[in-house]
């Protein structure tokens, strides 16, 4: 398989366990300084400061239940530029204490830094649901 | 409206109509050097030369009677990157010679070249639907 759909596929599951284990702070090392978060459509954060507020906020409004696990990966490659296509699964506990299970279909851009390592620049977990947005 | 969104609409729009006049030239002053097309899913080129190609046998693939439109826009931005999540109407002419319109939901990401143009950098006119290709 390639190099570069696997070594992202490894950076965006160690996301995933940050996220699930509410560790902004590893989570934050994956992000460009100028990444930016599609937090809901039509809400768009910069900059890691914001998008780690944003995490604590998510986190919050899930009641700490959110679990984020992934599905089919796809990568398109440009140089050092990488868009991935992803199935995304969050899980979470609704009202009745019973888990709901959300699908999303996502698109993140993720960028080689100078040192060699791969930064998430654009988080759009929504992907093409976007578009319907308001 | 957001001016890069305003910006990258009207790119996009030279761009619709370069591959509907087949002014090939023309649409390559809007890809980057190391640019990638996903010709179609699993099938990617890189590099202007490569893409050129594609799209002159594309145009053949469709007889010569693709007219390229778009619809709803959204655009998510990060210093000099952007993604694009955008609907493409694509008419072509079907073998009774009747016209057949075919919608997707495209993902594109652009870079502000240093001269600061927007060139494409990934076209990926599929979308997330490349999640489901083998």
């Amino acid at each position: 398989m390639d190099a570069v759909l696997q070594e992202l596929k490894h950076i965006i599951q160690a996301c995933d366990r940050a996220i699930t284990a509410e560790d902004f702070d590893t989570l934050m090392t994956y992000y460009a300084d100028d990444a930016t978060l599609v937090v809901k459509p039509g809400m768009h954060v910069t900059g890691r400061a914001q998008i780690r507020r944003a995490f604590v906020a998510i986190a919050e409004y899930f009641k700490h239940s959110m679990v984020v696990t992934q599905g089919e990966m796809k990568v398109v490659e440009s140089g050092d530029t990488a868009l991935v296509l992803m199935q995304t699964m969050l899980q979470t506990k609704g009202d009745d204490g019973q888990p709901v299970t959300t699908e999303r279909r996502a698109t993140y851009v993720f960028r080689k830094a100078s040192a060699g390592q791969w930064l998430c620049v654009i988080d759009n977990s929504y992907g093409t649901d976007l578009i319907d947005a308001v």
